[in-house]
């Protein structure tokens, strides 16, 4: 398990290859939400996430045999760029599984970041493992992994730093691995602090994991908030949500939308729905707020085809 | 004609009571656009647009006696907002004249910020001077009074302040006030900067009024930049405009929403059409960039149910 130094020596490493961002306020989300709001805008971050935080500090750590072989994921998308961006700033090779029916413009951003993107056809994950297998390559999971969730978790710090009056900590929920870095980071600093996620009712692989009490996978999940249609709960990030995360909760489609209007219309910031379900579960009534509040913006990565 | 002093002294009145909207940077954006470009992000701005700069110094600088009998003014929408904040911050009371058939999230936003709204069907501009008459209000002009222009010079001053190296300064063109007030900011304290304004070729008042050498107006300005769609090029706007712009370019419809959509994907910035305007002349090679330079992105009121 991650300690509070591997996640300080992580933030370390990654000081001056990402951005810091920014944390925003609102006086009419604040007055609106009853209570000092803090936004950490991830946004804003290097390929539009929080993503490249984890996957940074992973391939920064990998042995030089590792490094020279390379690197592979599979993605459906929103996690290619961030590899890829994220082995070029390590001078990594990166080779990206992607189904041939992924979105083109998520394909020319991971080739675009020089990985060399490999388009398959029918079963994903096979494809996946016969490349990996037969070019030695080195797998890195998205989210299910401690070097990843270390790098999430300078983000805890960050917020931390830059606002230490919060009392509760708002986070999307995919697979896991955002909160779990985060929470780790909070936890570890000041226990008082409340951490709740927030997860799709139609991708709710974590809170179906923890109320069966081990890691599930879900036969679909689909959602507006994209970004969190994972369909499984990993075992590392089940272990650390158990212990470290206060609550998860759930929330329907409809409200992530509402919300994403909201918060841009208020703050004119360019979140994606992922971003926007911790307000969503504010709004319908599904968290308490007490004290000053951070929510994490974790991404910004709209399809900006449907605007207009 | 206002000058760098009295620009000086609104800037000043206003510190404190407005946001010093940040200048921002986008190493993507610099690469494609193959310069260094400085974006004024004045869609963080109260009311999430420049207006309030030039609405809050016109009536910061009324006599006692017409803050007593209050303002009026006529709006398609979006100047009603930002004049009911101004005049709740001034302390002074306001009446704005809205269509029965505006967008009832802009009339919302006026009563929010205690204006009394009339909606009045038929002739507006006849409802309109009837009733600043009848109860004897000080007309307040959206962008043709030399007080809100003077007050718009403020972020001409931020921006140089923030930016010195810039310069080309691109402004979006709607009737004229603030590309008027960042002109005569800009080239008061350094006539070598360029000066270039962009407006939509659906409602292009102000390039019209300059080839035909006094100001014009159009039968019809409709665009999906909005908040350019002014069908008359004011009488002060046209003799700063002639005086101290460079040039004023023309940009169509679809380059503007697809300059829209790259901004916003690669800023995570919510701006609205207008404030693209500007990206999408340099795009189209209406202007051409060599050397550092400023965009305007002058607002952030997009209609957001128009997202998915």
């Amino acid at each position: 398990m991650p300690t509070l130094d591997d996640i300080r020596q992580a933030a370390a490493q990654l000081e001056g290859r990402i951005h810091r961002t920014p944390v925003i306020t609102s006086t009419v989300l604040d007055e609106q939400f009853g209570v000092p709001l803090a936004l950490k805008a991830e946004l804003f971050q290097k390929t539009g996430s929080f993503k490249v935080r984890g996957l940074l500090t992973k391939l920064l750590r990998l042995t030089p045999e590792e490094r020279e072989r390379g690197v592979i994921t599979v993605s459906a998308g929103n996690a290619a760029g961030a590899l890829a961006w994220a082995a070029r700033d390590a001078g990594v090779p990166a080779t990206v599984v992607m189904a041939r029916t992924a979105v083109p413009a998520k394909v020319e951003a991971a080739r675009a970041y020089g990985a060399q993107v490999e388009l398959v056809d029918g079963d994903l994950m096979a494809s996946y493992e016969a490349i990996r297998d037969e070019r030695k390559l080195t797998a890195v999971h998205p989210f299910d992994d401690l070097d990843v969730i270390t790098g999430h978790g300078s983000l805890g710090l960050e917020l931390l730093a830059d606002r230490p009056d919060v009392t509760t900590v708002l986070v999307p929920v995919g697979g896991g691995g955002l909160i779990s870095g985060v929470a780790l980071a909070v936890k570890l600093t000041d226990p008082s602090i409340r951490v709740v996620g927030v997860e799709p009712e139609t991708a709710d692989a974590v809170s179906r994991s923890l109320a069966a009490g081990s890691p599930q996978r879900l036969p679909t999940a689909k959602s507006i908030a994209d970004g969190l249609a994972a369909p499984v709960c990993g075992t590392q990030t089940y272990e650390i949500v158990r212990e470290y995360v206060d609550e998860v909760v759930r929330v329907g489609d409809d409200p992530i939308l509402a919300a994403t209007r909201l918060v841009m219309s208020r703050t004119k910031l360019a979140l994606e729905p992922a971003a926007a379900a911790p307000f969503a579960a504010v709004l319908e009534g599904k968290v308490d707020l007490t004290g000053p509040t951070a929510f994490v913006i974790s991404g910004g990565n709209l399809d900006v085809s449907r605007l207009f």
